[in-house]
């Protein structure tokens, strides 16, 4: 692929040497002469040789091969997939699969050695089980899905088109939900509720999306979800949401369109946040969240008023060196040191 | 099933029209009207339309179908059994399962395609594991366990009877334990014990319970882990103990039987919680707590001592303006602005 | 085993009766007449019966059976395998595992049912793949590497000699990174990565290491890994560092070597640390960090300082009841109560 070539996939303007070769992509804290350097940040431009072509902002580009346009970073999702060296899996039905008699695959569809595809499932087309997938009765995955080896999908669990599903996630695993008898014994709660994965999701490896104590648990279109993130039974997770790794969601909780959730962060019970919300990293919610607000802390609060408390702690030196100015003076001047 | 039904399953009353039928249960963010919504908080009654039939607190009924009981919550564990649309697996030996020739597996039991059961395994009567479950080698699953999908279960682990274990869960990994030779290099503290799951315990998906360095670790008869929990080597956790989701246990803790852990926690090692403790969510606890106490915070401390402790955060604002109104005042009056 | 026996493999001396007999190795919290109890902490001697034969350090033994030496937990490294239990996998390909025609499997390796080697994977000597483990398309294993059960390894990953990954955990999964669209729609980045996990590194259960965006994700020699660990694309973990269970790090983390981070802490995408660096638990770290370094708290900063900041939030009280103090005296005394 030559500079002229990444140009004209990217929309981009080539600067320098069009015809010049590039190998793969690298990051600017590993510069590659023989690689494409993607620069978002315009502080780093100085620290990469001249000799390292780079795509970066239209005009921060001089004495030194590269493309310019704007927004390197989405260049990415066209050019990535260029240098990708992994293959697709092959269509069919791996004779490793237990497929039921009942149960159907969509034409073009791959399923991997390991998999088992219950009575009553339906897999549309196009769609790989990668490897030791588990796929419940009456499990219905839409055309295009992408699920990764060692993902498990409970019963009834219906999943949109075009979903990704990374390896080791569980999807309709029981809500928790217990009562406690009089005599101080646990009686479990059934957990008869179904999962509906809207098209477009993903879920990162090792997450667990429970199925809901009864209705619906529910992760809407677009979603992106990280990995080792637990969503609790009848959680309803807006539209083109991102919730990022290690994220703790209680059960019923709702969030709304196009709201981010950062690492670690947690969110209680029965907790509804609006469209557009953002909850900083490790941010421990308690409470509703109008649209729009950014929170953070723990309890999780508005992210200017939180700065400004953290911020108020930081004076206690200084507060008790006031005092102590003011107890001195009192002391001294005013009672005249009795 | 009707309303009376309803009455007669859960020892109720019907108000209104017993002959009523309900297609299913639903919640009071969802209410329909050809469904028994369950309603176990009154000022959620004025919400729901009164063509829908509700479960609720006996004497909150009036002008609709419905069925009072004392406890409508804890209706839900015979009722919604009634409307679980999962079917249970068939019993045998699937042939798509490798179960070892000195392997045992008793009479009623499942095993589903892709489980694996090696030398020595005792699996009891009316057992589920259903699909792609590893069992090493000289585990005990007692009778009436129901292991689902890709649960690994290491060598020589037992568990007692009715023990429920969700998808992706890790029994006997070995535990986290190494010494640091005096080069730098870390090795390996090999991790020989066991682990033990008594009677009637639930594991959430893709949790972890570590074996024991050597001895065991324990959870006692009745405990209910949820989702994404680490139980680290040699940890003994009490009878009916509730261990939220996404909760962290390290090495050698022990917790006291009745005892609740909420979400996000963790759990330092080698502590020791008494028995009906209560940890509130995101607390971090890094020493002994005794019996009954409640906890919250980081580090933990009885819940009522850190309410004090955030409220008093909370007044440096006041401080530093008392503080300004003392210095001008002395600064003015006293010391006549010089 | 005689008490001679432990003496001689460990390099101590013999206390008492070097004929008396031992059955296995316990816990000073769990003594037993007919095992050897190990107690590295002197407090804890008093607690055990004097029937229990004991190892611990030189001078501490008396009334009693037992082995001296100089640190007692680091002989448990040569002790405790000779009371495991556990037997090794039977060598060879099992009928139930899925070699791709185009991989290969170095002598000595077993493969156990239900694994899945894909097409272009080579596997070193003496290699275990336990169960139902699933090895990606150009996957690499070192010799001597032991994969327990439901271990997923995407296409590509290369693991070094000697590396134990233990059930669940997944390596290579995609990294978590997306642009957000000008409609506000979330599209994916490819992750066209790999990673690299170099010699006797040690992975703990259903932990997760993404792939790197384009580049490596790198854990180097000798670095122990807890349980339910995430670590994010383009991480690069170093030699002989201690990542403590439950810890989630972000994108493009750098550690040096031999650094520690203990258990639910969480490190922020892009932070630097430096070598010999100790993570408190709980911590969360939000900016880089020099070489041997120990923070704690959230935003993490230098222990000292955390705990003297921790140390001024409880003066709160006090500074309340001295301003009240100060506040009656110039009301009562000096303006005379106007």
């Amino acid at each position: 692929m030559t500079l002229d070539d990444v140009a004209q996939l990217t929309g981009g303007v080539v600067v320098g040497d069009g015809a010049r070769q590039i190998r793969g992509i690298c990051a600017p804290d590993d510069p590659r002469d023989d690689m494409l350097c993607v620069v978002w940040e315009k502080g780093l431009m100085a620290m990469i040789p001249l000799s390292v072509p780079v795509i970066s902002d239209a005009g921060s580009i001089s004495g030194r091969d590269g493309v310019e346009l704007d927004n390197p970073k989405r260049s990415l999702v066209r050019l990535l997939p260029r240098f990708d060296r992994r293959a697709a899996g092959e269509i069919g039905i791996s004779p490793g699969a237990a497929v039921h008699d009942q149960a159907s695959v969509g034409e073009g569809s791959a399923i991997g050695p390991g998999c088992v595809v219950s009575e009553g499932a339906v897999i549309g087309r196009g769609v790989v089980l990668q490897a030791n997938v588990f796929v419940g009765r009456g499990v219905e995955i839409g055309d295009g899905c992408a699920i990764s080896a060692s993902v498990v999908i409970q019963d009834l669990t219906r999943l949109g088109r075009g979903v990704c599903v990374h390896s080791g996630v569980v999807i309709g695993s029981d809500g928790f939900g217990y009562v406690r008898e009089d005599d101080g014994r646990i009686v479990k709660i059934p957990q008869i509720g179904t999962v509906i994965i809207e098209d477009n999701v993903e879920i990162g490896a090792n997450s667990t999306v429970d199925r809901a104590t009864f209705g619906v648990t529910r992760i809407r279109r677009g979603a992106k979800i990280g990995s080792l993130v637990h969503i609790a039974h009848n959680c309803d997770i807006g539209e083109d949401c991102i919730i990022v790794g290690c994220v703790a969601i209680g059960g019923s909780v709702r969030i709304g369109r196009s709201s981010i959730v950062a690492g670690q962060a947690g969110i209680a019970d029965h907790t509804k946040l609006g469209n557009g919300v953002t909850v900083a990293g490790r941010a421990g919610v308690t409470k509703d969240i109008k649209d729009g607000d950014t929170i953070s802390g723990f309890p999780a609060r508005n992210h200017s008023e939180e700065t400004r408390f953290q911020a108020s702690l930081r004076r206690i030196p200084d507060i008790l060196k006031r005092l102590k100015n003011i107890e001195r003076f009192i002391d001294d001047t005013i009672t005249g040191g009795n």
